[in-house]
């Protein structure tokens, strides 16, 4: 088994360096939330496909850390290995640096990877695993790892003007304001691909999911410097990036440049975010590092504040996703009706099938999720072709899916009641509703923070008893990645306020283990409502343009004002999406969907 | 006037020491909310009686810093002196440390009392004033204040275990156990007379308001030293003190103790709550600080942890309060009536007149609020028997007053809608009102904090773009300080959650300019209310038995459910309190308060 033998090999390659473990982890040097199959070593070494985890080899053990939603298929697919699965947040499990401790409490050698672990991280580390030493090494996997995927690198797209809404420029000559370093040279570090991709409006394919190409930059007083693969951008494209005041260098000279820099250049630089070997190519004799000046860094932040026309865009990307999901819907309601049988994989790819008859579909932004039932009740549940269930009755179909369009990214769930369901099925599907209409529906002064707003959609369930485990809300990148930042709705503090422009995910939820899952996700956009002597005070526009099925809501559940929410959103999707179908289609949606609770 | 004489005693003063300036604050060593007489050096020395304030003298001038709810206050207070007004959290309003390096930008000695600011204070002034200096000195005012006040030291007070529910040896066994030093000899540092009042079970009228005796205390491995002066401990309460392991010094040692501590013992002590005189007398060579070990601190937050007897406490703190307001309510209303004219003082007075009528009572817990009309726009109004406004009427009266009990301590507020109202000033009572009640009926899982549960109270007040900038819970001491922490319920970001036993007020507002000021303040407990494989949920028990008046309540403005609670609220108020009530005001209370909205 390849497992047994990759082990081997680089237990042998650690006892010739004389180290004694080694952490692996699941990023890349961009520390994105997908990374190419090239570096996806723990799951080549491990067998653990699943998006998060971390694996540590010792002389003469191994073990995999990963979190609640993994536990299963980590254990179906650690068999017949001797790694150790781990369960994060379980009071028995052993921190990574506890159990490396254990082995050697007399110290020894933990090697880490320096393209793959902050600087932050590198720090943390050193300080936990004392009196054991952290030993930066370079990639070990280059001859232990058969056939490994390449780095891949696609042509690089041009993002146009009338989509991002501001030239390349203006964006760089924000940036260097905000960062307000006068009468010394700076250099901006950006490692993050999606920072570097809306900070030169740029968009690529390398990277599942995240339209971006692999890349960094770095922003002085003068101009942005762009690393990326120079095969990938074309002849009109680099004519149009020198335009920008943007020079290019290969994407393998981004350390090397760095180290070149002068110590009289400030650097500024967050140690979360840069790798140790790109931190330590900075940090010669007399050079200052200062931290990013702006709460969730400047582009960063920048990036989530979006203009008038990405606003614009985002409302004709749920258009576009919205004509699809109605289609959808009614082949669901369909085959469901005439008794055809339909599973789980195949209303993926149907959707994926109705959004293409948009000639701006750009893929899609995160692997769908579409699942029945017991299923459901797996946040993360994820059907393969082969083990797609049939969707049968008496439960909720879940879907959770998103797509990209070069105008906006989309990120939407309908739970989908089918057959008799019970009173506890009803109430909680009407809660988990309720929630979703309560931050719908909220006002709030400026700097008013997320954490603040998390109860308004656990409220409801939380008076019944219930909870879910996930945050309510994240960060939408405009034609970027699903996922962003620095904004968040969740119980945890997060201190970056809520700011007129910014997208964000509202997605309460009930998960009863072994039963059912009900998500309803809505996307909102944060303005500006009123401004009076107190404050200026905002409130969300609702992006997303999908029905919400009423045909299992307990009324008496919902406030006057929340039933009239509800009615007037799923008219207003009725009315928006109706003329964009046929006849048959729009008849359909207008019977099912407009009817008033 | 002696202001200007006593200014130029101090310049002549500091220019003898070579000091350039000196920052004069508002607390004693011990830093609560108030101070004996002795302490009150900025109001002496300025003429501003506020509660808050920090008054800065230099060379050549002087400046006092206040925040809003004084700016009229300490404009009229400053009058014919030279000591400038410093509108705290105003745009153009300069920091102290910028005030002071305007003036000597090229250095100079800034003088502080080493017993008056944290050493946290200190390391942030030092910081700060660069290239200025910061000069510890002992008290100024010495020989500069005639006719100072002395410091009082009256009895002190034995609080018997069947108010406090636990012994102090039990205290201090729990405290010794959580603090976790193993085969170390510690030193934990008690500078705040609440915390060594609940400590030790004892009480003292020293410090207006605030029940506790000027005091310090250190606990070690093995006793709790308590710093006290032993004039005031009476025979019996002294051999109490013994057999429960607390060995007594005098209150002037204090200091002087702790200069003797031998380096090896390591000493707990957080530098905000302990004084640089008394940090840099534990910080001699050799000698090793660890921060307390409990987020909130760890008398702090058992303090907040009301354990069994203590909340049965409470409940009859509120009951004989609730009977001292059903008759305040009723000579208010009887007053108004027969068109006899009362005033803000009188309605004060007669509070307590009714609170007397229980052998319990031990005085108020803070300074009375009683405003009427544009007055109660100002929320820490205070009138004086001269000032005292008669109550008009087409206005609200707010009242804002509590007592101790030696079985716990009160906190109400009241807003009376008196005459014809408008329809805004409707509206606004009952979002307010909403807002209490919203609150009042939520349930969340432990782990949540008030941050998380803030928006709950402002939310109603929020949509109709209104909003209120104090917070809106604080802790409230069992026969103790009327605010205590750790926890809270505010806008801003507390990391300590709520936890069931902790007593906190809920206490919503609107306050419009130059026109009116609504509050309604209730007490509640944190409870656990459910467990289940989700999680354990907590949700309140109001603790506070004053009835609500709904005569200007906007129906429509409320949920079938927050009628059903305020109604139920009032009939359980009045049926609890009736049975201890005259005929005739029992009577009058259920016409008034009975009827369901």
């Amino acid at each position: 088994m390849y497992r047994t033998k990759a082990l081997g090999m680089l237990r042998q390659k650690l006892s010739e360096m004389g180290v004694s473990a080694v952490i692996i982890p699941t990023n890349d040097p961009h520390f994105g939330e997908y990374t190419q199959n090239y570096y996806k070593i723990r799951e080549w070494l491990s067998g653990f496909d699943g998006s998060a985890g971390t694996l540590v080899v010792t002389e003469k053990s191994a073990a995999l850390w990963t979190d609640s939603r993994y536990f299963i298929q980590a254990q179906e697919q650690l068999k017949g290995s001797d790694i150790r699965l781990m369960k994060l947040k379980m009071p028995q499990t052993p921190a990574i640096w506890e159990w490396i401790l254990n082995q050697y409490p007399d110290g020894g050698k933990v090697a880490i990877d320096r393209a793959l672990f902050s600087y932050s991280e590198y720090e943390k580390l050193q300080q936990e695993l004392k009196p054991c030493t952290v030993e930066l090494v370079d990639d070990l996997f280059a001859d232990i790892w058969e056939n490994r995927p390449t780095l891949v690198f696609n042509p690089i797209i041009s993002l146009d003007v009338k989509y991002a809404g501001e030239s390349a420029k203006s964006k760089f000559n924000r940036v260097a304001e905000a960062l307000n370093i006068k009468e010394q040279m700076f250099v901006y570090i950006v490692s993050a691909c999606d920072q570097v991709a809306w900070l030169c409006n740029i968009r690529g394919t390398d990277i599942d999911y995240n339209p971006v190409p692999q890349s960094y930059a770095v922003v002085t007083n003068t101009a942005v410097h762009l690393f990326v693969d120079l095969d990938s951008v074309g002849d009109e494209l680099n004519k149009h990036l020198i335009s920008q005041g943007i020079e290019l260098h290969p994407y393998s000279s981004f350390t090397q440049t760095l180290q070149q820099i002068p110590a009289s250049t400030l650097r500024i630089c967050s140690k979360g975010s840069v790798t140790v070997r790109d931190y330590n190519a900075l940090d010669i004799p007399g050079a200052t590092f200062i931290e990013d000046p702006t709460l969730g860094g400047t582009i960063n932040y920048f990036k989530a504040i979006k203009n008038n026309w990405e606003k614009e865009g985002f409302r004709k990307a749920f258009l576009e996703d919205g004509k699809a999901w109605c289609k959808l819907l009614k082949y669901i309601d369909d085959s469901l009706a005439s008794s055809q049988p339909i599973n789980e994989w195949t209303i993926g790819e149907k959707l994926i099938e109705f959004r293409k008859e948009s000639p701006d579909y750009k893929g899609e932004s995160f692997e769908p999720i579409v699942a029945f039932g017991k299923a459901a009740a797996l946040p993360h549940y994820s059907a393969t072709e082969e083990s797609a269930q049939i969707i049968g009755n008496n439960n909720f179909l879940l879907m959770d899916t998103g797509a990209h369009y070069p105008y906006g990214t989309t990120d939407t769930t309908r739970t989908i009641p089918i057959g008799t369901l019970t009173e506890q099925q009803k109430r909680h599907y009407t809660l988990v509703l309720k929630g979703m209409i309560a931050l719908s529906m909220a006002k709030f002064p400026q700097g008013t923070r997320g954490s603040q707003l998390d109860i308004l959609a656990r409220g409801p369930l939380f008076s019944d008893g219930v909870m879910y485990f996930h945050g309510t809300g994240h960060g939408i990148g405009h034609y970027l990645c699903v996922h962003e930042g620095p904004q968040s709705i969740r119980m945890e503090e997060n201190p970056v306020a809520l700011a007129q422009g910014m997208v964000i995910s509202n997605e309460p939820a009930v998960y009863i283990p072994d039963q059912y899952g009900i998500r309803t996700e809505n996307v909102i956009l944060v303005r500006e409502c009123e401004y009076n002597s107190f404050n200026t005070f905002l409130n969300f526009e609702t992006l997303t343009l999908v029905p919400v099925d009423l045909s299992c809501v307990l009324p008496n559940l919902l406030s006057q004002s929340e039933k009239d929410w509800i009615n007037s959103y799923n008219m207003h999707v009725c009315n928006t999406i109706a003329p964009y179908l046929d006849m048959e289609t729009a008849q359909w949606l207008s019977n099912k969907y407009k009817a008033s609770i």
